[in-house]
Order: structure tokens, then C-alpha cells, then sequence
């Protein structure tokens, strides 16, 4: 494990007291990841805030005269940990994608003469950006803090929901000076400003907006700025001349001229340095209007100081990770509780605090009954993040839904998400698996109203324009000469369209459940039997020749081969082992998965991962793949699902700042390791089913809310002690592959009797393996 | 007069009696003002309404890689009468003014094969434009109609306040296509538009908008489009690269895909043919949102047909214009209605059928008790305009003056309206004329918050960076060296500082009179005395030399020379005839004026005027010097007043094309020629005083509201029998050089006995002579 200058601090952090050893907080780890492929960020934000206010080391425009720049991808959260300098401090970041974008409202505190550019990593003096090292570096949940060395300025960072607060101490008698650079961005290119306008309302208070065209095709940022102090002299650098013959050439824009438009401003604020009293700033957003981020400041901050919020923010994030309690060692709980508020970070509020929000129309709405939420990486969080919400925040997980439903009556295409962030729709990904996060919820008992809900969900897997979905309703499957991903695509419409299916059955609609039962064996139509592989078809009906099953691009895959994704039929195990040719050859098959050597040449296809995410063939840092080492449970050898499930969690989860060895896909990866943990994983999300691996901790409990806990026991458990001897449920003998959620959700205690080897006679008989569709 | 084809056209329709003939629309010609200087649109509007709906013949971009294009200024209401090509109907339009925006919202009917650029006018077959012949135009109040010679298409067109109503009748058999081009506007350039934005709803709903950065910095355009048949088949083209790589390239956007966006974005729609029944579309605008538009739409068109839509603009133009009966020949009934027309054109009103607008701050309000409007070019309408307003549509004035202490409200800068329209200020001209407007508002008793006016006039009046404000404060005027057009702008803040130096002596609060009484006078401190004319002045209190009278540029001055200027102190006539050396001296100032000869040279410095927009030196084409024709009033040969003033009327406003000598101003010169055909005119505005001229017409009556009238009578008037000999008010003899406001405000008769040549004697005496601050 590598334990560098920032766990050390981190460490010691937490050693000195500064906050209570019981507190989970202390247990959280804002660092990991924030290298290589992670893509978190290490900033502060509260619980599902819209704003994480966080240290950019870099934004590589994604492109430099129409040239794609490969390294945008590396600043996806705009933090590299590796960086030597920090641009500054932005207000919005996505937390462990794959795609990068936000990166809004940048400010930067510094001293002496101005630069109105940022200036490169390799020459930082060329431009505003400051050296800094990570040993004044300290980030917990809520706060980060760090030194920007060029300036010798000393930053402080926390946030509320909708308001991010700024505290820089600068050295004494310096001149306080700030930067407000509305043309940064992450995923920017000359263009991404669509537009941005800045009014001093008055010494201390700053209002505008910016219009960008990033990967959010429009994204409309409104702000309010509180200062702690008066401005004492300010002005405005406009980096393209205004091709309007206005007459704003008036004017002195250099010279308190309160207000400013334009594509590419760069503000300078200047304070007096009031014996050096440290500057605390307030940037409060909103996607609606100015008066709506003012509303926002000042529900969430007036008359708070900077260290009350940063308290407040603290104890939001306690009162989070407190649904969870466990025991085990620091490392481990440090992997847990990260895990834990990596799974709360995204989805993101997304309305002012008087319930008026942007819609995917563009057009202001009033919430009426839910909080609405934005940043929904649907391909990745329908496996396990949303089934996590289901179980241990079902409030938040309604109004998650609620929010899916608006965005479908919303959508001009009477859709829900697929990848939508800041009221846009980025079509990102495939699949339409908002439907398994409606089946879900539904099954789960969440208060949404089901004909709705069933609504949305069949018109959503019927859009014959989208990704293949004609070719697919008409064919049975996507072929690959139509679309470069249709195998993997007929795979995740069969399982969504069993959610359609199964949710139609439980309301009464027989004629819906019906026509989607047959949907939801598609994936059929692409196995090929004479290989007992998923094999890219082409739309004559004939499978692609020659292929390849361990390459993805070309072969009708899309982040997962077909050693992988062959294995996508969380729905139909079952049908799935006859696919491939019966119990043996399925257990061969996963254990050649796991062992076999995937070589260099396509790892190199893999997307999003480090060589640590590949174990074997199996390869964990992306998403298809999650649910693979619990189909054991369907098999002869349930037990290599304890083996394995662990080797994972040990190997690609680790206290360190590279420690995840994949992008964390707004919680995914975490959601993963959080349900893993607890001894069980969602295989087939809509199913009232959770898999039964093996606890991580000795001992887990788990607030289900109401007063209902959740009590996992594993004595001895241990890397060594990682099989299941036998399980009771409520004291009495459980003898099942799975554990239904009725039988946990008015709360229980799940024991499991740990060994060092495998109980083989632990075997399932038919009536206790868990569900698939054909029988 | 040039009698030319639509003259024609126009008067046969009067004839063939297809609107009665004593309908006041019968006596408007669109036409008028539609070739060189007047720059007012031939097209569809209702009173004030927001949407005119009007062919565009060309517009030039007003630069081009660059470089400006000084034809732009040429279009700036889009249409010039000598153009042979139409390039289709846009939805806003400016109405005479010297600068150029909007053309928002293009639809061009066409045929066959599609054509996505506009085409250049000297080949027309390049792009979709189409040539026409103005043998198939027609025009009324509420109703334009053209043929489209290239694709056989009869276009008509009319509006509701908030909608632009298309009936295309396209040739039998044909297959009806329409293009929506969201690239196109006047004062156009490569960037122009910041975003655009569309989706088909369903197949007769389309919605979307667009955010331009022209000469309003931002202004958002939202649409809602009713089809009155299905939509058969669409697609856009994006002319520009989408930058960003989301993954909207999984479409095809040429096939029925329901959105849109980009900033260079061009769709076609085509319809079934219908045995080739007309195409009728409803273009609703609003400035909030696309369902603001929606509700425009609803709102002001459901379930109307095109010929219903059209029959009620022209009943609100003739319940509007009928708020004036004349009698007189048709050649100046027609002049005088058509300038009637012109005055009800701009302000337009801007807000949703709901009360909510975007505001200066751009953010979205609720109006609370009036209706908000836009497009105030107040430096040429505090003058007679508003004035007109004042006298003859006080409910519609009271809405303006609270829309413009609305944007006061909202305004940054604590400032009154200078040049804004759709929410924004564009600082265009000079002073702060929007004071003149409250002050004559609440002179003349509109319900208007008195404190609250006062303190908007007070802040307006002290924004130091604006325009030499800081200057004019600080020396008593604004000098050349640090403002070019000084001269003028302390001239004009002079009379500014007296309205509100008035406005506060009435309300009582003496500080404020008293401070600008002192500011009012400050136009002496340009006037060399050696001279007698106002000259430029430096900073250093010297007089620039050399000077040139008759130049405008570099002198000081904007818009016109000294000669004109001089004469700009309405508020002190008395001092400013001191400053001229005396009665003898100003008048035969005045004469010379008048009948001098204006060198070309000289000429060529004045803009926006035609040549004969020129009478001697007078320039009436522009206007600094329309009050100037009543000066005489003062003086010892009142009797030229009647002269001068029948003269410009009957040179400067003629039933034709070119009738129009520069621009109608939003209807500033139309309003001085209601003023002056009614017989007396505004010239110090927030006075109580009209300074009486002669009529125009040998009976008028005036609307005045709940039921009061002022009829003006001058039985046998002429341009021979042009001199007053008498004046009666309400039958008694009447003596005063001016009438009071509220000698005529509860009704009133006003009796002009007509002569052939002056009455010298009727002179008056001090107490009978108009106002002056100086006594």
C-alpha cells in the first residue's frame, strides 16, 4: 500500500483530535482516488450539494484548434494528484466519471501583479497559477484546505448544499487580491463560454452568470457572491473584443464600471488588507437566476462564518455515514466510509431552496412534493448505487426517481435519463436503464406513483431513433453493422426490458408483461452456440467473422469484451448456463475469468482502468462486469463468490490516494464495495433478490431507517476466514443463495459462521438459487 | 410627389372599398418612410405590440472578418423598398431607427429542392431569398401580403400583440416546405448568435429560441410555432461543428429527430400538400421561456383563424387610431395617420400574457399593476413623444414610466432608461432624457410614484462615469478633449437638470431644486459670448480652436452642428436669447437658420437625414432642432413659428415611399408632426406649457379619454391662409403664446381664425410669453 505525504497527514490529522475518533468523518479519505484513474476530487462539498468547491490542477481543453487533447480525460474532476500547481478553486465538479465537463466559477486569491491567464504546468509563473505542496494539503468531508505557495496565500474551502465558502488568509500588509476567471472550465475549448455577464450589486456583493456549450450541451450557472470585506478597486479583462458596436466603449471597464458581458472576462477584485484579517467569500449558485442564487446565500450562509459552515458541513456528512456502524481495522473502515461518501456525492440537488429548478426543457419548474436531483450516470448507478439508496436512504432515493420522471415529461422525446447532467440529456453510454431504476424502486416500496412510473418506462425502451432500438425491436438484436456497440447493447435492452416486464406483471398490465417477457430474452439472439460467447450479428442474421472474445472495439462491445460481457444476463442466469452449455461449463468459464491472463494489447481497449482494475480476464473497473463474481450463487460452487468477491475488494479498493482502480462512476464503484462489504449485491436490480457473498467486517449495522437496523455479524471473518460455514437469519438457520429484502426491511441480524475453507456441502437446492426469468 | 406602384396599389384598395372609408387604417401607408432614410417596416404589428412581423430584403452583416459594412446601417428595419429580393419574414423589427437589430425568427416559404443560405441580392438563385415585384404587395395596420415570384408563394401575414400569424398559399400540387432559419438577423455577424435551440413537440407544435449578442447585448428570443397542418418530414442543418463531443452524432438530425441546438442552425420542415390548402403559422414570442410562448400563443390565437387574427389587428389599429378625427385631402390625412401609426409602433410591450418579463438584471419579474414595455430611444422621444402620450393615450404612458422606474429598479447602475430595449441598455446618444419623461409624466398628473421618480431622476443624474456626468459636475460642463460630442451633452444635461430641478420644486423638496437650478444653467458655460453660439470647451476652460459652426464632428457636437445646437435650451429660452445678443439678433439667428445655405461638406457630416431633410441649415432629419421652429414664440415675430412650421410639414412629410426625410425615430418624427398639425408643441417638455404654431387641418378632434375631447378648429387654413390672426379657448379670446396643459385637459375648443398673412400685432407680453427659467 502506498502511504505517502497525504495519508500521513491525513493520518495524523485524525491522531491529533481534531475531530472524534467516533466520528465517521475521520474515517474518510478525500484523497483517494484523485490519481491516475480514479477521477474524484478532493475538495469540499455536503451530501448531494450541487456545489463542490475544489482545487483545478489542470483543464486541458478537450480541444486546441479542432485537435482532441487525450489528457482532458485525466482532469475529469480537474484534479490530478500528481500536479505540481493549482489554477484555482471552481464550484462544480463531477465526482469519478469517465467524461469530463463543470468546472464553473473559478476563483483564485493571490497577490502582487495580476495575470489574467493561467499559465502551464511546466511554466507556472507564466500565467496566475500557484506552486503548492501537498503537505499543507488537508481534506476531510466537507473542508479542504491547502497553501498556494506562489502567493503564500492559505485557502480554506467548505461548502453547503448550494453555496461554496472561500476563507484566504493572505500574508500580512499584502494587497488581498482575487481572481474571477469566467473562462475556465473543465472539458473547455475556445467556445465553451457561450456567455457570461458579472454585476457589482454593490462593495460586497457580486452577481452574474455564464452560459456554457461543454459536454452539458447548455449549462446555465447563475451566482451570488458575498465578500467578508469591501471592494476597494476592481476591473475587468475582456479577452475578446466585443464585436457588438454597443457603446460600452464609454466606458472604463478597468475602473469600477459595475457590470460586464462577454465570452471570455477575467475579473480582478481588490481588498484593503485590514491588518491582514483573513477574506471569507461566499459563492452561492443556481440554475435559474441571479435572485435565485441570492435566495440561496442567503438561506444557506447569512450570518453564518466560515468556520460555522465548515462545522455544519461536518456534521451533515457525520449524520450521513452514521447509517452505517462496523468494526475492523482503520484501513479498511477507511476504505468503507469513503466508499460510503463516494456514494454521496452525485446525484447532486438541483433546485434553489424555494423549489424552482432548470428542466431538460430548459424552462423553470416548481418542484411540487420531491427535491429534484441532477447528474445521473444511469449505465453506471442502476447496478448498485441506486439499490444501495433503496436500502439505506429511500427518501432521497424517491426524490431521485421523482426527478427521473420530471426529466421524462420534460423530455421532448418522452424519455428518462440516460446520461443527464445540469438539465441536459448527454445520450452518454447505452442502454435505457432508468427503467431498472424505476423497476427498483417500485419493488423497493419508494412512494411513486406506478402507472406513471410504468409509463415512462415503456416509452423510454421505445424510441426506435436511439442507439439501435429500432433495429432491436424489429430484429432482436442490434446488429453491429448498424451500431459498433449492438451486442452490448441487445444485452442491457433484453435486462431492461425485463424490469419493463416484471414491473408491468406486478401492477396487472399482462398485456405489457407479455411483450416485454419475450423482449427480455433478445439477448438470445446473440449468442452464437457454437462458440457459447456473445458474438457481434450482423443485420443479414450472420455473426461477424473472423472475432475476437478479449477485444472490445470492433467486435460490437463497449468497455467490456465478450469475455465479459457475455456474462450480462443478470436477469436470466439460467438461461444464460444453457447458453453456455451447462453448470461446469459456466463455472469453468467464470473461473477462467478471474484467472486467465488478459494480454497487453487489449488491455489497451479496456477504457477507464488501471492494470490493477484487471484481475485475470475480469475486469473491475468497468461496470459491465460488477455483477460477475456472484453468479456462482446459480452454480455447484457458490462459495468462489466468497473467494473472489474478496480478492476483489482487497485488491481494487485500497487507503490510498490511488487507491480505486477505475473511474468511480459517481458512486458505482463505491456502491459496489459498500454492498459487497455488508455480504450481499444486487445481481438483478427490480428483483426483491440481494446475492449472498460474504461479510467484510466482523460486524456491520446498518440503519434502514425508521428505527430498523440491520445487524450483520462475521465473527471471525478475516482474508483467512473468508468462506461461509452457514448463515442465520433472525437466529434461525438460512439456508438460500439470496436474501430477500423483505425479509431484512423491517430490520434483522444476518449471522454468518466464517471458515477458512469452503463449506461445499453448503449447496442450493433449486427452490433456493435465486431468480431467472426462464426456469 | 412621387405617386409611384404602391401609392397605386395602396389607394385602389382604399377604392375598391375593402375597408370602409371612414376606417382610420384606410389613411395609413406602411409604405411611407420604407426607402432610404425612414427605416420604418412595411410589415404586420398592432399597437405597441412586440412582434412585427415584416419582410426582410436583406441584412448585411455589420461586419465581415472585421471589417464594417456600412450598409448595415441601411437595414436597420430590415426592409429597403428598392431591393428586388425578399429574404423571408422575420418577427421583430425596430420602427425608424439610426440603428440597426432584431429580425429575430426567419420563415421563408419555399419549394423544390432546399437552399440553407440566404443568398446574395445580386444572385438570387444562390441562396433560398426569392425575388418579388411590389405589383403583389400590400400593406395595411395588421397586414402585409406579398408574392414570392421564385417558389409561387402568396405570403400574408398579420399579428397579435405577442404573435406573428404566416398564411402561405403555396402553388396546387406542390409540396409545401417552410425553412426556419435561426441564423439570421439585422446587425448580423459571424457570432451573433450565442445559442439557438428547437424541438418538434408534436407534429404541429414546435418550440425553442435563440440568445443573440447584437446591439441589445443579450436577448432572448423564446418561441412556441403552431402548424395548421402536420409536419410530414424535418431535419436541421448545423452549419457550424457542434464542439462538443457529446454523443448527439448517434442521431441522424436529417430525419424526424425531435431537437435541436448549436449556434448555426437552419431546419426545413415539409407538409402534406393538402390538395394544396394554405399553410397557417403561429409564431408566439416571449422573452421568458418556451412555455411563456406557449402561453402567448394560447392565449392570444387558439382556435382563431388567420382571417379572424387579421380582421381584429385592424380593428385595434382603428380603435387606436381613431383617438384623432380630421378632416382634410387624403394625401395629408394619409400623412398624418400614417405618422399616428408611426407613434404606435415602439414602445413595444414585453412581457408574457401572465406579467412575467426579463428585466435589465435579466432576471425574470411579475409586474405588479402595469405593463411592462421596451424599445425607448429616449433621447430622441423624451421630446414630443412621450409628450403625445401624455395627451392622448395616458394609461399606455403611465405603463412606460413604470416599466422605465422598473429598469431603474433593476439597473445596476441606479439608472433610468438612455437606449434599451429587450432588457437591455445599450447607452446609445447622449443624456439622460428618461428624467424629462417622468418629470412631463407627473406634470401632466399620471399616477406615477412622485419620491420614487425623484429619486430615479437624482440617481440617473450622478453617475460619474457616465457619458462626462463626472465631468459635467465637476466643471459645469463636459469638456472636448475628454468627450467628443461635450458640447451637446451639457446642452442637453442642462435642460435634463431642470426637469428634475421642477419635479422637485413641486414636490417640495427645495435642496434638490435649489441645487439643480444651478446645474440647469450650466449650458452658459459652453456659450462663448464673443461668439454668441455654443462652442466647444476644453478642460483647461479654454475655447477649442480653430471652430468650424457649421461642423458637427470634432466640434463638440453629435447629430448637429452648432448652428442647431445653440438653440438647444428649451428651459431658458430667455437666458439663451441674452446669450445671443437679444431679440433682434436671435431672431434674425433663427431666420438665417432657416433660408442659409448648407454646403455639402457640411452635409455629408449629418446623419441619418436626407437631402431634403435639410431646410437651409435647419436640420429636421435629426433631432436636436425640432422644437426650434417654435422659438419665435418668444421673441418679437412670433408669427414665423406659423410659417417655418407649415413649411417642414409640408417639405419633410410627404405621402410617399420616400416621405420620410430620416428616421422616424420609433416615432419621434411623426410626433412632432401630430404635435404641429394639431397646432402647438411640446418644446420644453415637464412644462405645462404647449407652444402654440398653427394648425395643419380645418378641424381636428382629439380623444382625450373618459369622454373629454379637444377639437381645434381652423376653418380656412391653408398653406396660403397658414397665419393665425386669432385664437379662442372655449370661444373666448385667447392671447398667450402657449396653451396650458390644463386649460385643455377636461376638454376643450380651440378656435384659430385663419389669415393669409401674419397678424404683427399679435404680439405678446412678458406674462403672456412661454416659460423660461431666467427671468
Amino acid at each position: 500500500m502506498q502511504f505517502n505525504k497525504i495519508v500521513l497527514t491525513f493520518s495524523l490529522y485524525i491522531l491529533c483530535g481534531m475531530v472524534s475518533g467516533q466520528e465517521k468523518t475521520s474515517y474518510v479519505n478525500p484523497m483517494i482516488g484523485t490519481v491516475k484513474m480514479g477521477h474524484t476530487f478532493p475538495g469540499a462539498c455536503v451530501p448531494h450539494g450541487i456545489v463542490q468547491l475544489s482545487p483545478d490542477t489542470d483543464t486541458i481543453p478537450h480541444s486546441i484548434n479542432g485537435v482532441y487533447q487525450k489528457d482532458t480525460y485525466k482532469y475529469c474532476a480537474g484534479y490530478q494528484h500528481d500536479d505540481k500547481t493549482i489554477v484555482g478553486f471552481s464550484h462544480t465538479h463531477l465526482s469519478g466519471t469517465g467524461h469530463s465537463d463543470l468546472g464553473d466559477i473559478l476563483i483564485v486569491p493571490v497577490t502582487g501583479s495580476l495575470k489574467f491567464n493561467p499559465g502551464t504546468a511546466d511554466k507556472p509563473d507564466s500565467g496566475y497559477r500557484s506552486r503548492y505542496s501537498h503537505d499543507t494539503e488537508k481534506a476531510r468531508p466537507g473542508y479542504y484546505e491547502v497553501v498556494l505557495d506562489d502567493y503564500k496565500v492559505k485557502a480554506q474551502l467548505t461548502a453547503t448544499e448550494r453555496v461554496g465558502v472561500h476563507k484566504y488568509t493572505y500574508p500580512e500588509g499584502e494587497v488581498q487580491k482575487i481572481l474571477l476567471d469566467l473562462t475556465h472550465g473543465i472539458y473547455n475549448y475556445d467556445g465553451k463560454v457561450l456567455w457570461a455577464s458579472l454585476r457589482v450589486e454593490n462593495d460586497t456583493l457580486i452577481t452574474g452568470y455564464r452560459i456554457t456549450n461543454g459536454w452539458a450541451r447548455e449549462n446555465y450557472t447563475y451566482f451570488a457572491i458575498s465578500l467578508s470585506k469591501p471592494i476597494k478597486k476592481y476591473g475587468y479583462v475582456d479577452k475578446e473584443k466585443p464585436k457588438y458596436s454597443g457603446f460600452w466603449r464609454k466606458f472604463d471597464l478597468q475602473n469600477n464600471f459595475p457590470e460586464i458581458a462577454g465570452r471570455k472576462i477575467v475579473t480582478h477584485l481588490e481588498f484593503d488588507n485590514n491588518a491582514s484579517a483573513p477574506l471569507v467569500i461566499k459563492v452561492a449558485l443556481s440554475a435559474v437566476s441571479t435572485q435565485g442564487a441570492i435566495k440561496n446565500l442567503e438561506a444557506e450562509t447569512k450570518g453564518k462564518s466560515f468556520d460555522q459552515i465548515a462545522a455544519e458541513a461536518t456534521a451533515k456528512w457525520n449524520k450521513e455515514l452514521n447509517v452505517v456502524d462496523i468494526t475492523g481495522d482503520i484501513d479498511k473502515k477507511t476504505m468503507f466510509y469513503t466508499s460510503l461518501y463516494h456514494t454521496m456525492i452525485n446525484p447532486s440537488v438541483y433546485m434553489d431552496v424555494d423549489g424552482q429548478y432548470r428542466g431538460i426543457d430548459h424552462n423553470i419548474h416548481q418542484v411540487e412534493g420531491f427535491t429534484n436531483y441532477t447528474i445521473f450516470s444511469v449505465w453506471d448507478t442502476f447496478r448498485a448505487l441506486h439499490p444501495l439508496f433503496n436500502l439505506i436512504n429511500r427518501e432521497r432515493s424517491t426524490d431521485i426517481v421523482k426527478s427521473m420522471i420530471a426529466h421524462y415529461e420534460q423530455s421532448v422525446h418522452k424519455a428518462l435519463p440516460v446520461w443527464s447532467h445540469m438539465g441536459n440529456e448527454n445520450w452518454c453510454m447505452i442502454g435505457y436503464h432508468s427503467v431498472s431504476v424505476l423497476a427498483d424502486a417500485l419493488d423497493k416500496g419508494l412512494n411513486i406513483d406506478k402507472d406513471k412510473a410504468l409509463e415512462a418506462m415503456i416509452s423510454s425502451s421505445n424510441l426506435d431513433y436511439y442507439d439501435g432500438t429500432g433495429y432491436y425491436k424489429k430484429l432482436g438484436y442490434v446488429p453491429v453493422d448498424k451500431n459498433g456497440s449492438g451486442s452490448s447493447i441487445t444485452l442491457e435492452y433484453s435486462y431492461d426490458d425485463w424490469t419493463i416486464y416484471n414491473t408491468a406483471k406486478k401492477i396487472g398490465n399482462q398485456t405489457v408483461a407479455d411483450a416485454y417477457q419475450k423482449r427480455a430474452l433478445s439477448y438470445r439472439n446473440v449468442f452464437d452456440h457454437q462458440i457459447g460467447f456473445v458474438r457481434a450479428r450482423l443485420s443479414n442474421g450472420e455473426w461477424k467473422t473472423p472475432y475476437n472474445l478479449l477485444s472490445t472495439h470492433g467486435e460490437g462491445f463497449i468497455e467490456g469484451n465478450s469475455w465479459n460481457y457475455s456474462f450480462f444476463v443478470p436477469h436470466d442466469v439460467k438461461g444464460l448456463i444453457k447458453e453456455m452449455g451447462g453448470d461446469k461449463q459456466f463455472v469453468q468459464r467464470l473461473d477462467s475469468l478471474f484467472t486467465m491472463h488478459l494480454p497487453d494489447e487489449f488491455f489497451a481497449e479496456t477504457e477507464d482502468v488501471t492494470r490493477e482494475g484487471v484481475m485475470g480476464n475480469y475486469v473491475h473497473g468497468n461496470e459491465p462486469s460488477h455483477h460477475i463474481a456472484y453468479l456462482y450463487a446459480w452454480t455447484s460452487q457458490p462459495w468462489k463468490t466468497q473467494y473472489w468477491v474478496r480478492e476483489i475488494m482487497n485488491r481494487m479498493y485500497r487507503n490510498s490516494i490511488d487507491g480505486l482502480c477505475g473511474n468511480d462512476d459517481c458512486g458505482q464503484m463505491s456502491a459496489w464495495y459498500i454492498f459487497s462489504a455488508m455480504g450481499f449485491y444486487p445481481v438483478c436490480p427490480g428483483t426483491n433478490q440481494y446475492i449472498l457473498g460474504a461479510p467484510y467486517f466482523p460486524y456491520m449495522k446498518v440503519n434502514l431507517g425508521e428505527g430498523r437496523y440491520l445487524e450483520i455479524k462475521a465473527d471471525k471473518v478475516s482474508d483467512k476466514m473468508r468462506y461461509v460455514k452457514s448463515v442465520k437469519l433472525n437466529g434461525k438457520p438460512y439456508t438460500k443463495a439470496y436474501i430477500n429484502y423483505d425479509d431484512i426491511k423491517n430490520g434483522a441480524e444476518l449471522t454468518f459462521e466464517m471458515s477458512s475453507t469452503p463449506n461445499k456441502k453448503r449447496l442450493f437446492n433449486e427452490d433456493e438459487k435465486p431468480y431467472s426469468l426462464s426456469k
